[in-house]
Protein backbone atom coordinates (compact mmCIF):
# COMPACT_ATOMS: atom_id res chain seq x y z
CA UNK A 1 0.00 0.00 0.00
CA UNK A 2 1.41 3.53 -0.82
CA UNK A 3 -0.18 6.09 1.15
CA UNK A 4 2.59 8.97 -0.16
CA UNK A 5 1.26 12.01 -0.17
CA UNK A 6 0.16 13.56 -3.26
CA UNK A 7 2.44 16.82 -3.31
CA UNK A 8 2.62 18.61 -6.24
CA UNK A 9 5.81 20.50 -5.32
CA UNK A 10 7.82 17.50 -4.61
CA UNK A 11 9.05 17.67 -1.05
CA UNK A 12 11.75 14.88 0.19
CA UNK A 13 10.33 11.36 0.54
CA UNK A 14 11.26 11.08 4.19
CA UNK A 15 8.86 13.72 4.13
CA UNK A 16 6.31 12.72 1.54
CA UNK A 17 5.97 8.40 2.75
CA UNK A 18 5.34 9.42 6.21
CA UNK A 19 1.79 8.75 7.77
CA UNK A 20 0.04 7.64 10.88
CA UNK A 21 -0.88 3.65 10.46
CA UNK A 22 -3.32 1.72 12.58
CA UNK A 23 -2.17 -1.86 11.26
CA UNK A 24 1.31 -2.39 13.04
CA UNK A 25 3.15 -5.64 12.32
CA UNK A 26 4.03 -8.02 15.53
CA UNK A 27 7.58 -7.76 14.47
CA UNK A 28 10.02 -6.56 16.87
CA UNK A 29 11.88 -2.76 16.53
CA UNK A 30 16.04 -3.43 16.54
CA UNK A 31 17.25 -1.84 19.48
CA UNK A 32 19.49 0.28 17.69
CA UNK A 33 16.73 1.43 15.10
CA UNK A 34 14.82 2.72 18.27
CA UNK A 35 18.06 4.06 19.64
CA UNK A 36 18.50 6.29 15.92
CA UNK A 37 14.55 7.47 16.22
CA UNK A 38 15.24 9.05 19.69
CA UNK A 39 19.32 10.41 18.52
CA UNK A 40 17.20 11.81 16.37
CA UNK A 41 15.01 13.79 18.44
CA UNK A 42 17.84 14.66 20.63
CA UNK A 43 19.48 16.85 17.59
CA UNK A 44 16.21 19.06 17.43
CA UNK A 45 15.82 22.93 17.99
CA UNK A 46 14.56 24.11 21.03
CA UNK A 47 14.25 27.76 22.21
CA UNK A 48 17.41 28.89 24.25
CA UNK A 49 18.39 25.17 23.32
CA UNK A 50 16.57 24.14 26.20
CA UNK A 51 16.18 20.46 25.05
CA UNK A 52 12.23 20.22 27.18
CA UNK A 53 11.78 16.69 25.89
CA UNK A 54 11.87 13.57 27.66
CA UNK A 55 10.46 10.11 26.91
CA UNK A 56 9.26 6.88 28.60
CA UNK A 57 9.80 3.91 26.22
CA UNK A 58 8.07 0.57 26.65
CA UNK A 59 8.86 -2.07 24.46
CA UNK A 60 6.94 -5.03 24.99
CA UNK A 61 7.70 -8.11 26.23
CA UNK A 62 10.64 -6.54 27.49
CA UNK A 63 9.62 -4.92 31.15
CA UNK A 64 6.21 -3.15 32.72
CA UNK A 65 6.74 0.11 31.08
CA UNK A 66 5.12 -1.21 28.00
CA UNK A 67 2.10 -2.84 29.39
CA UNK A 68 1.77 0.61 31.65
CA UNK A 69 1.37 2.72 29.15
CA UNK A 70 -0.69 0.07 27.10
CA UNK A 71 -3.08 0.72 30.45
CA UNK A 72 -3.71 4.47 29.73
CA UNK A 73 -4.98 4.57 26.51
CA UNK A 74 -8.36 5.15 25.55
CA UNK A 75 -10.21 2.07 24.41
CA UNK A 76 -10.48 3.36 20.87
CA UNK A 77 -6.56 3.40 20.35
CA UNK A 78 -6.03 0.05 22.51
CA UNK A 79 -8.08 -1.49 19.74
CA UNK A 80 -5.41 -1.21 17.27
CA UNK A 81 -2.09 -0.52 19.39
CA UNK A 82 -2.28 -3.95 20.54
CA UNK A 83 -0.31 -4.75 17.58
CA UNK A 84 2.65 -1.94 17.98
CA UNK A 85 5.58 -3.62 19.39
CA UNK A 86 6.78 0.22 20.84
CA UNK A 87 4.94 2.95 22.87
CA UNK A 88 6.16 6.12 24.19
CA UNK A 89 4.78 8.49 26.08
CA UNK A 90 6.60 11.96 25.19
CA UNK A 91 6.88 14.56 28.38
CA UNK A 92 8.04 18.46 28.69
CA UNK A 93 9.66 20.09 30.93
CA UNK A 94 7.93 23.14 31.32
CA UNK A 95 9.96 25.72 33.36
CA UNK A 96 13.94 26.98 31.71
CA UNK A 97 16.61 25.17 33.79
CA UNK A 98 18.12 28.62 32.92
CA UNK A 99 16.32 30.54 35.04
CA UNK A 100 13.40 28.24 36.51
CA UNK A 101 11.15 30.78 34.51
CA UNK A 102 8.08 29.23 32.25
CA UNK A 103 9.18 28.66 29.21
CA UNK A 104 6.34 29.24 26.61
CA UNK A 105 7.78 27.27 23.81
CA UNK A 106 8.18 23.59 25.55
CA UNK A 107 5.16 22.33 23.60
CA UNK A 108 6.22 23.39 20.63
CA UNK A 109 9.42 22.04 21.06
CA UNK A 110 8.11 18.84 22.23
CA UNK A 111 6.55 18.91 18.71
CA UNK A 112 9.72 19.20 16.60
CA UNK A 113 11.31 16.76 18.69
CA UNK A 114 8.12 14.16 18.15
CA UNK A 115 8.33 15.36 14.39
CA UNK A 116 12.37 14.59 14.50
CA UNK A 117 11.34 10.80 15.43
CA UNK A 118 8.61 10.48 12.88
CA UNK A 119 11.48 11.70 9.87
CA UNK A 120 14.11 9.03 11.22
CA UNK A 121 11.38 6.74 11.49
CA UNK A 122 10.93 6.82 7.74
CA UNK A 123 14.45 6.87 6.90
CA UNK A 124 14.53 3.16 9.27
CA UNK A 125 11.71 2.05 7.09
CA UNK A 126 9.38 2.22 10.58
CA UNK A 127 6.03 4.26 11.40
CA UNK A 128 4.90 6.41 14.04
CA UNK A 129 1.24 6.97 15.02
CA UNK A 130 0.85 9.78 17.88
CA UNK A 131 -1.68 10.18 19.77
CA UNK A 132 -3.52 12.57 22.24
CA UNK A 133 -6.43 9.94 23.26
CA UNK A 134 -4.74 8.73 26.81
CA UNK A 135 -4.95 9.37 30.26
CA UNK A 136 -2.09 11.44 30.86
CA UNK A 137 -2.66 12.24 34.43
CA UNK A 138 -2.80 8.55 34.80
CA UNK A 139 0.49 8.20 33.08
CA UNK A 140 2.17 11.10 35.14
CA UNK A 141 1.56 9.31 38.33
CA UNK A 142 2.03 5.47 37.27
CA UNK A 143 5.88 6.66 35.80
CA UNK A 144 6.14 9.24 39.12
CA UNK A 145 6.91 11.97 36.61
CA UNK A 146 7.95 15.25 38.71
CA UNK A 147 5.33 18.29 38.51
CA UNK A 148 7.58 20.47 36.49
CA UNK A 149 7.21 18.19 33.57
CA UNK A 150 3.88 17.13 31.59
CA UNK A 151 3.39 14.24 29.64
CA UNK A 152 1.70 15.51 26.72
CA UNK A 153 1.42 13.00 23.88
CA UNK A 154 1.75 9.18 23.27
CA UNK A 155 2.97 7.45 20.28
CA UNK A 156 3.09 3.88 18.46
CA UNK A 157 6.19 2.57 16.63
CA UNK A 158 6.43 -0.43 14.23
CA UNK A 159 6.74 -2.15 11.10
CA UNK A 160 3.50 -1.45 8.64
CA UNK A 161 1.28 -4.41 9.56
CA UNK A 162 -1.98 -6.07 7.60
CA UNK A 163 -4.76 -3.81 7.40
CA UNK A 164 -7.07 -7.00 7.70
CA UNK A 165 -6.40 -7.10 11.63
CA UNK A 166 -8.02 -4.43 12.06
CA UNK A 167 -12.24 -3.60 12.64
CA UNK A 168 -13.80 -2.88 9.59
CA UNK A 169 -14.09 1.20 10.22
CA UNK A 170 -10.47 0.92 10.59
CA UNK A 171 -9.63 -1.23 7.99
CA UNK A 172 -10.97 1.87 6.00
CA UNK A 173 -9.21 4.85 7.30
CA UNK A 174 -5.91 2.64 6.15
CA UNK A 175 -5.92 3.24 2.48
CA UNK A 176 -8.07 6.25 2.52
CA UNK A 177 -5.94 8.75 1.03
CA UNK A 178 -4.35 11.48 3.18
CA UNK A 179 -5.83 14.95 2.91
CA UNK A 180 -4.67 18.36 3.60
CA UNK A 181 -5.74 21.77 3.72
CA UNK A 182 -4.54 23.16 0.34
CA UNK A 183 -1.32 25.18 0.66
CA UNK A 184 -2.66 28.50 -0.92
CA UNK A 185 -5.02 28.81 2.23
CA UNK A 186 -1.45 28.18 4.64
CA UNK A 187 0.69 30.39 3.70
CA UNK A 188 -0.06 34.29 3.28
CA UNK A 189 1.43 37.64 2.43
CA UNK A 190 1.04 41.27 2.80
CA UNK A 191 -1.51 40.39 5.46
CA UNK A 192 -3.80 37.74 7.15
CA UNK A 193 -5.91 35.60 4.16
CA UNK A 194 -3.51 37.36 1.58
CA UNK A 195 -2.20 34.44 -0.76
CA UNK A 196 1.34 34.27 -1.12
CA UNK A 197 2.47 34.34 -4.73
CA UNK A 198 5.04 31.34 -5.79
CA UNK A 199 6.13 33.13 -8.55
CA UNK B 1 32.57 24.63 8.29
CA UNK B 2 30.76 21.72 9.44
CA UNK B 3 28.51 21.66 12.17
CA UNK B 4 26.96 18.21 11.74
CA UNK B 5 26.16 16.79 15.18
CA UNK B 6 28.36 14.52 16.46
CA UNK B 7 25.83 11.08 16.89
CA UNK B 8 26.98 8.31 18.01
CA UNK B 9 24.04 6.36 17.01
CA UNK B 10 24.56 7.87 13.27
CA UNK B 11 20.78 9.64 12.52
CA UNK B 12 19.62 10.64 9.04
CA UNK B 13 22.04 13.17 7.44
CA UNK B 14 19.16 15.77 6.96
CA UNK B 15 18.74 15.40 10.67
CA UNK B 16 22.65 15.55 11.46
CA UNK B 17 23.37 18.45 9.08
CA UNK B 18 20.87 20.86 10.45
CA UNK B 19 21.40 23.76 12.37
CA UNK B 20 20.60 27.33 13.45
CA UNK B 21 23.15 29.44 12.12
CA UNK B 22 23.03 33.66 11.92
CA UNK B 23 25.54 34.11 9.07
CA UNK B 24 23.15 34.03 6.31
CA UNK B 25 24.11 34.69 3.07
CA UNK B 26 22.43 37.16 1.04
CA UNK B 27 21.66 35.18 -1.69
CA UNK B 28 18.02 35.09 -2.58
CA UNK B 29 15.86 31.72 -2.00
CA UNK B 30 14.57 30.10 -4.80
CA UNK B 31 11.18 30.17 -4.67
CA UNK B 32 9.95 26.31 -6.25
CA UNK B 33 12.69 25.61 -3.33
CA UNK B 34 10.49 27.84 -0.70
CA UNK B 35 7.40 26.73 -1.67
CA UNK B 36 8.83 22.77 -0.99
CA UNK B 37 9.42 23.96 2.29
CA UNK B 38 5.80 24.74 3.04
CA UNK B 39 5.02 22.14 1.20
CA UNK B 40 6.59 20.11 3.80
CA UNK B 41 5.15 21.40 6.63
CA UNK B 42 1.70 20.95 4.96
CA UNK B 43 2.05 17.04 5.40
CA UNK B 44 3.21 16.97 9.05
CA UNK B 45 0.95 15.13 11.56
CA UNK B 46 -1.52 16.83 13.31
CA UNK B 47 -4.25 15.96 16.37
CA UNK B 48 -7.25 15.38 14.51
CA UNK B 49 -5.80 15.97 11.40
CA UNK B 50 -6.22 19.69 12.20
CA UNK B 51 -3.38 21.35 10.74
CA UNK B 52 -3.27 24.40 12.25
CA UNK B 53 -0.06 25.83 11.07
CA UNK B 54 -0.20 29.23 9.17
CA UNK B 55 2.93 31.22 7.94
CA UNK B 56 3.53 34.88 6.88
CA UNK B 57 5.97 34.70 4.20
CA UNK B 58 8.41 37.86 3.61
CA UNK B 59 10.85 37.82 0.87
CA UNK B 60 13.26 40.62 1.00
CA UNK B 61 12.69 43.20 -1.95
CA UNK B 62 9.31 41.61 -2.84
CA UNK B 63 6.63 43.87 -0.66
CA UNK B 64 6.33 45.11 2.39
CA UNK B 65 5.72 41.64 4.06
CA UNK B 66 9.78 41.02 4.94
CA UNK B 67 10.21 44.72 6.34
CA UNK B 68 6.77 44.30 8.61
CA UNK B 69 8.36 41.50 10.01
CA UNK B 70 11.95 42.31 10.28
CA UNK B 71 10.18 45.58 12.50
CA UNK B 72 8.69 42.92 15.30
CA UNK B 73 11.96 41.32 16.11
CA UNK B 74 14.12 41.59 18.76
CA UNK B 75 16.86 44.55 18.72
CA UNK B 76 19.05 41.36 19.26
CA UNK B 77 17.55 39.51 16.06
CA UNK B 78 18.32 42.23 13.97
CA UNK B 79 21.91 42.57 13.97
CA UNK B 80 21.53 38.83 12.07
CA UNK B 81 18.28 38.66 10.39
CA UNK B 82 19.31 41.47 8.11
CA UNK B 83 20.84 39.13 5.70
CA UNK B 84 18.84 36.33 6.31
CA UNK B 85 16.92 36.80 2.45
CA UNK B 86 13.56 34.99 3.97
CA UNK B 87 11.81 35.85 7.41
CA UNK B 88 8.35 33.87 8.19
CA UNK B 89 6.03 33.89 11.13
CA UNK B 90 4.25 31.06 12.36
CA UNK B 91 0.54 30.99 13.49
CA UNK B 92 -0.98 28.17 15.05
CA UNK B 93 -5.10 28.17 15.15
CA UNK B 94 -6.47 27.93 18.59
CA UNK B 95 -9.90 26.03 18.21
CA UNK B 96 -10.91 22.75 16.82
CA UNK B 97 -12.30 23.55 13.65
CA UNK B 98 -14.39 20.39 13.92
CA UNK B 99 -16.25 21.63 17.29
CA UNK B 100 -14.59 25.08 17.96
CA UNK B 101 -13.11 23.39 21.70
CA UNK B 102 -9.85 24.62 22.47
CA UNK B 103 -7.39 22.63 20.71
CA UNK B 104 -4.56 22.00 23.43
CA UNK B 105 -2.22 20.20 20.84
CA UNK B 106 -1.88 23.56 18.65
CA UNK B 107 1.73 24.52 19.66
CA UNK B 108 2.82 21.08 19.95
CA UNK B 109 2.00 20.78 16.34
CA UNK B 110 2.46 24.10 14.70
CA UNK B 111 6.26 23.10 16.28
CA UNK B 112 5.74 19.62 14.12
CA UNK B 113 4.95 21.67 10.48
CA UNK B 114 8.57 24.22 11.93
CA UNK B 115 10.53 20.78 11.93
CA UNK B 116 9.30 20.06 8.77
CA UNK B 117 10.21 23.06 7.50
CA UNK B 118 13.56 22.59 8.40
CA UNK B 119 14.31 19.02 7.73
CA UNK B 120 13.22 20.27 3.72
CA UNK B 121 15.20 22.93 4.14
CA UNK B 122 18.45 20.75 4.82
CA UNK B 123 17.38 18.93 1.60
CA UNK B 124 17.65 22.01 -0.74
CA UNK B 125 20.59 23.02 1.62
CA UNK B 126 18.93 25.77 3.15
CA UNK B 127 19.41 26.86 6.84
CA UNK B 128 16.38 27.55 9.29
CA UNK B 129 17.17 29.88 12.30
CA UNK B 130 13.72 29.47 14.72
CA UNK B 131 12.85 32.70 17.15
CA UNK B 132 10.91 33.15 20.36
CA UNK B 133 12.67 36.70 20.13
CA UNK B 134 10.06 39.07 18.50
CA UNK B 135 6.98 40.70 18.78
CA UNK B 136 4.29 38.56 18.67
CA UNK B 137 1.41 40.90 19.84
CA UNK B 138 2.75 43.71 17.27
CA UNK B 139 2.83 41.27 14.56
CA UNK B 140 -1.08 40.02 15.40
CA UNK B 141 -1.92 43.69 14.44
CA UNK B 142 0.62 44.63 11.50
CA UNK B 143 -1.03 41.35 9.79
CA UNK B 144 -4.33 41.87 10.87
CA UNK B 145 -4.38 38.12 12.32
CA UNK B 146 -7.84 36.70 13.71
CA UNK B 147 -8.06 36.38 17.55
CA UNK B 148 -8.39 32.31 16.80
CA UNK B 149 -5.29 32.17 15.53
CA UNK B 150 -1.50 32.83 17.51
CA UNK B 151 1.54 34.34 16.53
CA UNK B 152 3.97 32.23 18.15
CA UNK B 153 7.25 32.36 16.51
CA UNK B 154 9.56 33.67 13.51
CA UNK B 155 11.98 32.12 11.21
CA UNK B 156 14.52 33.88 9.38
CA UNK B 157 15.58 31.47 5.88
CA UNK B 158 18.15 31.25 3.45
CA UNK B 159 21.90 29.62 2.49
CA UNK B 160 24.65 29.49 4.59
CA UNK B 161 26.70 33.19 4.62
CA UNK B 162 30.00 33.74 6.35
CA UNK B 163 30.43 34.27 9.39
CA UNK B 164 32.60 37.24 9.24
CA UNK B 165 29.30 38.94 8.63
CA UNK B 166 28.48 38.87 12.80
CA UNK B 167 30.27 40.91 15.22
CA UNK B 168 32.78 39.09 17.30
CA UNK B 169 30.44 37.57 19.88
CA UNK B 170 27.99 35.95 17.76
CA UNK B 171 30.76 35.39 15.18
CA UNK B 172 31.85 32.54 17.98
CA UNK B 173 29.00 31.17 18.62
CA UNK B 174 28.49 30.35 15.02
CA UNK B 175 31.75 28.18 15.10
CA UNK B 176 31.18 26.88 18.47
CA UNK B 177 30.27 22.67 18.51
CA UNK B 178 26.59 22.02 18.92
CA UNK B 179 25.77 20.98 22.33
CA UNK B 180 23.19 18.37 23.53
CA UNK B 181 21.85 16.76 26.71
CA UNK B 182 22.79 12.77 26.83
CA UNK B 183 20.69 10.46 25.14
CA UNK B 184 20.49 8.44 29.01
CA UNK B 185 19.22 11.75 30.69
CA UNK B 186 16.03 11.91 27.97
CA UNK B 187 14.71 8.13 27.57
CA UNK B 188 13.48 6.27 30.79
CA UNK B 189 11.71 3.05 31.14
CA UNK B 190 10.15 1.33 34.51
CA UNK B 191 9.49 4.68 35.90
CA UNK B 192 11.18 8.59 35.84
CA UNK B 193 15.10 8.96 36.09
CA UNK B 194 15.19 5.16 35.27
CA UNK B 195 18.23 4.60 32.49
CA UNK B 196 16.20 3.05 29.52
CA UNK B 197 18.54 0.13 28.22
CA UNK B 198 18.88 -0.03 24.39
CA UNK B 199 20.67 -3.63 24.37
Amino acid sequence: MDKSANTQPAVHELIRKRWSPRAFDNREVEPEKLERLFEAARWSASCFNEQPWRFIVGVRGRDETYSKIFGTLAEGNKIWCRHAPVLVLLAGKKLFSRNGKPNDWYLYDLGQAAAYISVQATAEGLYVHQMAGFDARKAQTLFRVPDDYRVFTAMAIGYLGNPEILPEDLKKSESAPRERIELKNLVFAEKWGENFNWK
